[in-house]
């Protein structure tokens, strides 16, 4: 873990202090205690490698107030859920944090909880990193690796005409729960502004989805437009009927559909299935305890998504008008 | 390689239409087209994996109005020193990139354009990564991938009582080059400035140093400090004759000799090298066309840095003091 630090000093720099203090306990062996200039490590033999990056910053990505450990999770969990998406198995990550001049040192030790809490519940150590200074706001970059069964990992491009179009847990709890972080949406038992907070990525889930899913991916920037994705990647049009997706309690008293819809943070994962898998996607979805529901079917057609309503007619969107700040 | 946009749109989102037009074409087979949620790819069999992470911030790390294509290639090759320091051959890298809104298209067109150059030059393609937006500066993460025979990465902590330290190239270049860049220090053939703003990772000489260095790591953070890490992972105290130390005509010209000595940005590599070893050095850096210099030697004794001058004395430094904005 290589540092850059700001201050003059006779003994180690602050940022030194700080990464053995706060970052080497979650450190993995292959890490080399943060003090070789790289991580170094024997990939798991007989496995594909699967890597992603995700940025977060505040003010776009958390609020600037959200609890360091929280936002830490998060940072973890929106890279994980891209590994779920995948069928992916945790295996390890590398991470930067770039945070104003005189942040506390409290913060770092509340984002490394966080961290700890959910390398224990994921089983997926810290291989390395950074840490620096910025004027602006806490801007966060994690890299995560996974491993899979070679020719196994779920892609976008793999959907079928006939394929029903499933997702996991309920959909647009994340939008609505920005709106309770922010205030402007009750939720008076917090369950909206958790789901927000902490996504839930849905690792033992896309794990059981091999020779089940024709296609996958997480849901992170809204139901319509990821599954836009899709249908571009496998060149088919999608319909969804809005009745089925399948919303928490707290999102039916909220009745903003549109925004469950098109709104992004759910990290839920949403699944193409062939009609003959189905028995097999059931068993995966009580084996995982995730709950899926089928909300629609991929199509021959030019790559779309048409969402109906219960009188069949259409329902209009503004589709891809996520913004993570509303 | 997901991202995050701010824009409503009935097509497209923006960020993904840069992606696919910027970056896509620097991507390798395992980016997927950077159109999936990660990238996957079989490891190269028989090789450990070398794995860091750096992040640069635009006012930290790099001047806000530096040439996009410069910033690119210097977040690369910071990185890429990183794992010359390992003696590891490049394999990928993912990136992540937070921009201020309205951030011009050419921008990304220069920031490509830089990675597109240092891909030719160091064979190395894109794996993935994201792209968001920020309400503060640039700020910019690369995880880098390598790969090494197993059991021959250089690590830290190798360093034995009566190894040379030595290292690649001329010091104090990065630094005095920060002053030219800044004006405050004449440079008329901007040469100075050039090595700030365009490291040269030593990746030809760190290949070949496997079986000749017992330690090494990339000097970034002034030759000082970064040695003091090599003593404290070593377990040795070390002694440099300031003399001996490497300087470009310029770097001599401008008589900053305790700046050169503690100042960041050279990227060049430290390294520790039995006397037995000292032919091979000399023929792996006539091979990788990289000078190399002795400039002490590290003794049994704990861990600290004495530089001493000409005529015996010890040259007080004020050691850590280095920020990357002096």
């Amino acid at each position: 873990m290589t540092t850059r630090r700001q201050e003059a000093s006779s003994a180690l720099p602050e940022e030194f202090v700080r990464i053995i203090r706060h970052f080497r306990p979650l450190a993995g062996p292959g890490a080399l205690g943060l003090s070789d200039d790289a991580a170094v490590f024997v990939p798991p033999p007989g496995r594909e490698l699967v890597i992603s990056a995700d940025a977060m910053v505040a003010g776009v990505h958390f609020l600037p107030d959200d609890p360091p450990d929280l936002v830490a999770r998060k940072l973890l969990r929106t890279n994980l859920s891209d590994l779920a998406a995948m069928g992916a198995t945790p295996f390890g990550y590398l991470l930067t944090v770039s945070v104003p001049r005189g942040t506390p040192d409290t913060w770092f030790a509340g984002f490394a909880a966080g961290l700890a809490a959910d390398q224990a519940e994921f089983t997926i150590p810290l291989l390395g990193g950074d840490t620096t200074s910025t004027s602006g706001p806490v801007s966060l970059s994690l890299t995560i690796i996974g491993t899979v069964t070679p020719g196994t990992a779920l892609r976008r491009n793999g959907a079928r005409p006939g394929d029903g179009i499933w997702v996991s847990g309920t959909i647009g709890d994340g939008a609505l729960g920005l709106l309770a972080a922010q205030g402007t949406l009750a939720d008076s038992d917090g369950y909206l502004a958790g789901r927000y907070r902490l996504p839930r990525p849905r690792i033992a889930l896309g794990l059981r989805l091999a020779g089940i899913a024709h296609a996958a991916m997480d849901i992170s920037d809204g139901l319509v437009q990821d599954l836009g994705h899709i249908c571009r990647a496998s060149g088919l049009a999608a319909t969804i009927e809005a009745a089925r997706v399948p919303l928490s309690p707290a999102a039916v008293a909220a009745d903003r559909l549109a925004l469950c819809l098109t709104g992004g943070d759910d990290y839920e994962l949403l699944i193409a299935v062939p009609p003959a898998a189905e028995p097999a996607l059931a068993a995966a979805s009580r084996a995982a305890a995730v709950p899926v529901t089928r909300i629609g079917a991929f199509a021959a057609g030019p790559p779309d998504v048409t969402v109906t309503q219960p009188d069949g007619s259409v329902l209009p969107l503004a589709q891809g008008g996520w913004s993570h700040f509303g």
